[in-house]
């Protein structure tokens, strides 16, 4: 007997998360079915997946002709549908912020891939989740590494480990780094994905964001989350119990495995498509330290996360704005933290903030570091 | 509160488990407390075990005059005792088998170190287990690792990999083996165990009983179960999911740390005795495939194990005896093989064995090898 499918909508379908969440949909198409997808400025890519998944909702950045059946509504409008099962946040930046929250309030599953919807609001979106018992399901590899080492564990674990490959351009000397180009930056060793997270990885922001988010979702302190570079990208985390045994989540670097464990838990579906670890093949795995100094933007986001109140948020926008200028070749690669850390010391942080004043302080952050880079600049 | 303490019976308490178990009870003296002893040789260690632990019960291999309030009886009588709640079975060979199975049958949680008592009797074991709602939680670090990775795991494995160091004699050329002292044999790399268990582990008979006893506890086919090298014993094995996605367990080679999960579970206890694994401090860890061909007694368990009937019984039966001539320095190390490969060639197995008749097979083995013995010497 059929099952009914699981109704998915997917914020974010033509990035590089929501057009590997629409192969794991294609892969299991009695299990799966599309009801909703929202799409950025790609709108011949959003077109053809209308076509092959004819979703009843659809969301566009851009305006375009859509076909007959399908109706345009706001992300939040989809997000809190009633004929959605899974909300799989695939957005970057604060764009999934409101429809994570809409999904939330109607108690739906929400598979989250997008880091600053925890890093700028992990207060409200954890205790709204808890009030209208909705799942939160991570998406990010390292967190799913750890969500899925800590299943079947009834006592807390004592550590987090998250995993770093450590980026493109770990190996090179601090003195090299303001010259480095926006393709070398993008050149990322084990991972293929969207440029603002790949940036991100360079820097080790996203490692930061990371950290922000894996505390808001084991409600673990920063003291007990860790980071271990390991440049081969197989494990994906670790998480030491209080006996000291750990347990690690192994895979061959592919986000379709997150991708399909947030959509099938708890259970895990068969799935040949997904490329198989040959432990003899791997040449070694390695762990080294991570020195800190190297990594400013590191740095300024676990201060940000330690501090709280609206710092995160201003984090994100400030992180938003440089990674943008440094794509488009307007600053250079050292002037990402720079450009952060200036909007950072200006900002007065809430505490407790309000959704409101968490978007607001993203506001101010993005004006701030484009004024900051005037300043630079003159 | 001062919750009521668990009650052991430890049998082979002397042996390097059973120390090693009592050090953890020590860690724990609220939670754990001692009510039987069972004790092989080694009598003075046994004495002054029997004054630091206060049992109720003790057996002994030798006679010797016990203190006053302690009651001497058999390890079926401790095993299937109503005031024992966990069995530890950490005997060698087959002196484990019916007081496992005395203490299934009155449905008490085993914690399971000796490998023989599945190896010879996996079937009757775990029909047993099933049938009085007994619990088996293993103690081998192997399976141990298994254990802990099928924790809140829904979907059956799709396969079990186990790690093996591959011991003191894995860098040995071919030709160099049958020159091999009892000395070198014993010099493992990476675990500190018993002698019995050090050999198995020089010919990898160890990881082909590791394989059948897998193959029981968790009711896998033998084509689903993996040998991997893993010179590091750091991870101690891992589980591969339908989805090709891999959960792996780690620490410090120590056994301490199944022994404790083995008591504990499903709960986890703090311990700063045990040591923490440090990640960067770690060389590297890696991966090889095994030769089959390099290891005889390796390709004989698995063989046994997949004919099943007595030749199970028969093969630890002979290897016991071949080991045991090894180390009395009576036969080459190459000749451990030979043995077991000429006793199983004249084996006559039955299918279904009841128990009678896998003591019977093992008796017989016993005979027949110290015969080919004979026969070879002569």
């Amino acid at each position: 007997m059929k099952k009914d499918t699981i109704k998915l909508a997917i914020l974010g379908s033509t990035g590089s998360i929501g057009q590997q969440v629409l192969d794991i949909v294609k892969n299991f198409p009695d299990r799966f079915s599309v009801t909703g997808l929202a799409g950025g400025n790609n709108t011949g890519l959003l077109m053809s997946q209308i076509k092959q998944f004819q979703p009843k909702l659809v969301y566009s950045v851009q305006k375009f002709n859509i076909p007959g059946n399908t109706k345009l509504c706001s992300m939040e409008e989809m997000a809190s549908h009633p004929e959605v099962d899974i909300v799989v946040v695939a957005t970057s930046g604060k764009n999934g912020l409101t429809p994570t929250i809409e999904a939330i309030k109607t108690g739906k599953k929400v598979a989250l891939s997008n880091k600053e919807v925890l890093v700028m609001a992990g207060a409200i979106v954890m205790a709204d989740a808890k009030l209208h018992k909705a799942s939160i399901i991570p998406v990010d590899s390292e967190h799913s590494a750890l969500f899925q080492c800590l299943q079947g564990e009834p006592v807390k674990a004592a550590k987090l480990i998250l995993t770093a490959s450590g980026g493109p351009l770990f190996r090179n000397a601090p003195a090299t780094l303001n010259s480095v180009t926006v393709d070398e930056a993008l050149k990322h060793p084990t991972w293929k994905m969207g440029k603002k997270v790949t940036i991100d990885s360079a820097t080790l922001m996203n490692k930061g964001l990371e950290v922000i988010e894996a505390s808001w979702l084991f409600s673990m302190p920063f003291s007990k989350i860790e980071i271990v570079i390991h440049p081969q990208s197989v494990i994906h985390s670790l998480v030491e119990f209080v006996d000291g045994s750990l347990k690690a989540q192994l895979s061959v670097p592919d986000m379709r495995f997150a991708i399909q464990y947030a959509l099938s838990y708890p259970e895990r579906l068969a799935n040949r498509n997904l490329p198989r670890l040959d432990l003899p093949k791997l040449n070694s795995l390695t762990f080294e330290k991570i020195d800190y100094s190297m990594f400013p933007c590191l740095q300024l986001a676990l201060e940000a996360g330690r501090k709280g109140g609206t710092y995160p948020a201003t984090l994100c926008a400030a992180d938003e704005i440089a990674v943008e200028l440094f794509l488009e070749n307007r600053i250079d690669f050292t002037q990402i933290p720079e450009i952060i850390e200036r909007t950072l010391s200006l900002h007065q942080s809430i505490d407790n903030p309000t959704l409101d004043e968490i978007l607001e302080a993203d506001n101010w952050a993005r004006n701030t570091s484009l004024k900051i880079l005037s300043k630079v600049n003159s």
